[in-house]
């Protein structure tokens, strides 16, 4: 039998104080929703005490009927008053949640300097805030704020704190690593010690500023720890709170312990990736278990050795955690990652074959001109089906222009654009921000008659590098294009003695790309027109 | 007295399995350069036996001097062979390092199904590789490739895979935690059992996989290894190795192990950004000691109280990593590094000088909106001799325009730059291989009349990132150019809405540093005229 670890999210409280994260109201409301399918224990909304925004999210948030305990955040009332008269926590009161955390402070020089009363003075507020918060019959917990610099410091001061919020009536003690300087011995030790002095339930809370926020969080549920705070992706202030999606994996898959029910594991990279979407912030490729290449692989040998068994290269069943495995082509690679990915496409690729073995060697040759194709899937996709006869393109390009012109202190790009789609011509012309988005609107104004879908397409990134950039008669440009459509996104490549030119052909790519899978209309019915949410500066 | 940790340094060899992470033999150049003036023990610069490029670098990396120990990479000898024919241990030799690491399988597993041979042929395969390679008298580590998979599967065999290296006469045992899904309890239990077994100095190497790669090198360091393997911003395959950006601090600054000489730890934010750069790859705002927001306060309490002493919200001074405070309201962040540089340059800077607070205060808004100046050392240089007085531009713009057309299976770029010097006007036209290449050259051919010397500068280096992607209304391009010139090189940085307009920028600002050497001609000598050497292709 594994032991239970509640999970209690503080993504939508801790997570909006990291640099760039800012959610509305509605934002809110649709990760709480994500998070409840997830199957987390606890989902800390806001703040109702410091915003309105998060009171509107506690009215609005009663109609999605969650099944996850909704809980407040606010502070030990201000010093030198009561409780009762606290405006702070009789919004929490009021916005009618059935839990509660208070943070107060659990470190003595933080009382003289921060908060700049008596330790006593501090011990009563904690004390009595709990009190308060149980008389409203509220699962209450204790977030002792800097617990483990307070107890290097002064330990009995500490964990006198503690027994301040116990005796108030909390549920629950977290201790809080908020600096995020602790070093995990560190944190076994104390939250051994703690477990010791007080029989209470103990959560932990940890930031990642020595990039030890998993491994601490880690340590504290081996010391004894029940409740684990964390968020998605680990947003937070600074380098971030501790990383659930990190630490539920890493819970259940390594250590046996129980944290989402039934099969909900795998629900958790669409998960981590839903939510960076709604709060509009790239993920770092490379996060654990959730990232797009947490299972890609790009070496020679680990790919002919994961073909042959997957786990020579891998920690865990991607599947796992809902990911898969990827296989990166590159210069490092051999022919066998190119086959798993022609395989997995449906193509009758084969090393016996003689047609596969002249697309290998094109791909060779494309790649020592100067493509990439490891960060450009939907390029390779279109090469390797029209090689195989599985594609055809749905347009031609006959010829494109586009000027840039500075001039009194403005600046304007312009793009023309003729196209043929079964031989009809179209001409189109469009202003962008950049060349290279007066292109893109251009074709987007061209396809979108025949492709209304194509609207909602956007350019999301675009990377531009040199190559060969001694050998400068020779050189080449290589341009990288990230696509985002109505449910996914993909990567194409450009490769030209012209920036344009690249950036023309890895846009051309994505069109194509995007068309595969959207349908043709009879030229007669209107294109839909909305407003561009895509890259607009390039 | 603290112990030393060996630093080695693998972002040119492991850190280049990254998704997206591709570098030109010049770019490994600089980046070794870089890591030297950091101070690590052991380089290693790539694997000699694997491509032409790697055989390059470790050709022309002998010319720099470099301080720390160069080592190439290799695998032990192939099955059913003899070391001394093996391509690969040869190509290292060749190479001319003073020391090599040589992967091996300790992985009972692997043995049977990657590597498909007998567990005795294995152990000979070690054995003999690191008998070769001390022959040639090089100091000779064994990267023990699964080992903590393959002691937990078989700890008798993956213990006598050590013995075989160390009766070959390896150096060094480096345990690697190859595919990164052990936990920090089990590397230091099985660290410690080596280290009992087997009287040698004992190496980590480990990946993030289940984001602990940090937890567990230091894990390895509490249990007795005393050399550390990892990557500069945890660069590499899947989701990377163990970063060395937060490795080191926490070594030096919470362990008290002595790991680079001297005052080098100060270097490390700037090295750690220096190498995003070169590698144009985004630095994870939030990244832990180096990271822009890893000292970045976002309002309120925390503020205050860090106003009133920092160590209230931060576990480390920010300088002691060469890293600065940011209060993201109101920008309060440290200036050293911008007062050393303006004082180097022989300008009146001061801390308690108005006019260098103004200064500080400009630069800060041009870093919030996008700009970045470690990279673009002669963009700042202008800067701040321009704000000191110090600097008169020699030429002024006054407009141009650029087009790009492709008609016909060809491709043209055009461009017309007005400038004015003294008042006269000076208007020319030229082609080039793309639209920025074409402005480069107008921009030239009109400076050259006043400047012939002129036509010793090229472009030699090109890139642009999109900052802010998710934020598309807001987002802005930064281009980054490198220029060179008869003795130097010199980097500009451009921003701009549009792509064209932030590379003019970083074109311009380039000319200007150039004009500040080069001597101006009356107008009646003819310039000199030479063939284009530079980069042609943007």
């Amino acid at each position: 039998m594994s032991s239970k670890i509640f999970i209690f999210d503080t993504t939508l409280r801790d997570g909006t104080q990291g640099e760039g994260i800012s959610l509305s109201a509605d934002d809110k409301l649709k990760i709480a929703q994500k998070l409840d399918q997830l199957g987390v224990d606890y989902i800390e909304g806001g703040n109702p005490g410091s915003n309105g925004k998060d009171i509107e999210f506690f009215q609005r948030v009663k109609s999605l009927n969650l099944k996850a305990k909704l809980t407040a955040f606010g502070s030990t009332r201000r010093k030198n008053s009561i409780a009762e008269h606290d405006a702070s926590l009789l919004r929490i009161i009021e916005s009618g949640v059935p839990a509660a955390t208070l943070v107060g402070k659990a470190w003595d020089f933080h009382v003289h300097i921060a908060l700049q009363t008596s330790l006593e003075e501090n011990l009563a507020m904690i004390r009595e805030s709990f009190a308060f918060l149980k008389r409203h019959e509220i699962e209450a917990m204790y977030d002792a704020e800097h617990f483990f610099d307070g107890y290097k410091n002064n330990p009995e001061y500490a964990l006198s704190a503690l027994k301040a919020a116990k005796e108030g009536g909390a549920d629950w003690l977290v201790l809080c690593d908020t600096n995020g300087g602790t070093l995990p011995n560190e944190i076994a030790e104390i939250v051994s010690r703690v477990k010791q002095e007080l029989d209470m339930p103990v959560g932990i809370h940890t930031h990642n500023d020595c990039e030890l926020a998993v491994a601490n969080t880690l340590a504290a549920v081996n010391a004894g720890a029940t409740q684990v705070q964390g968020t998605i992706n680990g947003y937070g202030e600074r380098c971030g709170n501790a990383n659930l999606c990190s630490i539920i994996p890493n819970l259940q898959l390594k250590m046996n312990y129980d944290c989402l029910p039934d099969d909900n594991l795998k629900m958790l990279t669409n998960t981590a990736r839903y939510i960076s979407e709604v709060a509009n912030v790239h993920m770092p490729v490379g996060q654990a278990y959730v990232g797009n290449a947490a299972f890609a692989h790009k070496g020679g040998i680990h790919v002919s050795a994961i073909m042959k068994d997957s786990k020579t290269y891998e920690h865990i069943q991607p599947e796992l955690v809902g990911n898969k495995q990827r296989v990166l082509v590159s210069e490092l690679a051999g022919q066998s990652n190119i086959i798993s990915k022609a395989s997995a496409l449906g193509l009758d690729v084969n090393t016996n074959n003689e047609k596969t073995k002249q697309i290998m060697d094109h791909i060779k040759k494309l790649e020592h001109e100067g493509y990439q194709f490891e960060a450009a899937d939907a390029s390779l996709e279109l090469l390797l089906r029209k090689a195989f006869g599985d594609w055809q393109p749905a347009f031609l390009v006959e010829s494109y222009k586009v000027h840039t012109e500075y001039k009194q202190d403005s600046i304007i790009s312009e793009a023309v654009v003729k196209i043929s789609i079964d031989g009809q011509q179209i001409y189109t012309v469009a202003e962008g921000n950049g060349p290279v988005n007066a292109l893109d609107n251009a074709l987007r104004k061209a396809l979108s008659q025949y492709y209304p879908d194509i609207e909602q397409v956007y350019l999301t990134d675009y990377k531009v590098r040199v190559i060969d950039e001694t050998d400068a008669t020779a050189a080449k440009v290589r341009v990288l294009v990230e696509s985002t459509g109505k449910q996914n996104s993909w990567n194409t490549v450009g490769l030209s003695g012209n920036v344009i030119d690249a950036s023309w052909a890895a846009i051309v790519d994505s069109f194509h790309y995007a068309l595969l899978s959207i349908q043709r209309v009879s030229v007669e019915q209107p294109a839909n027109s909305q407003e561009y949410a895509g890259l607009a500066n390039i």
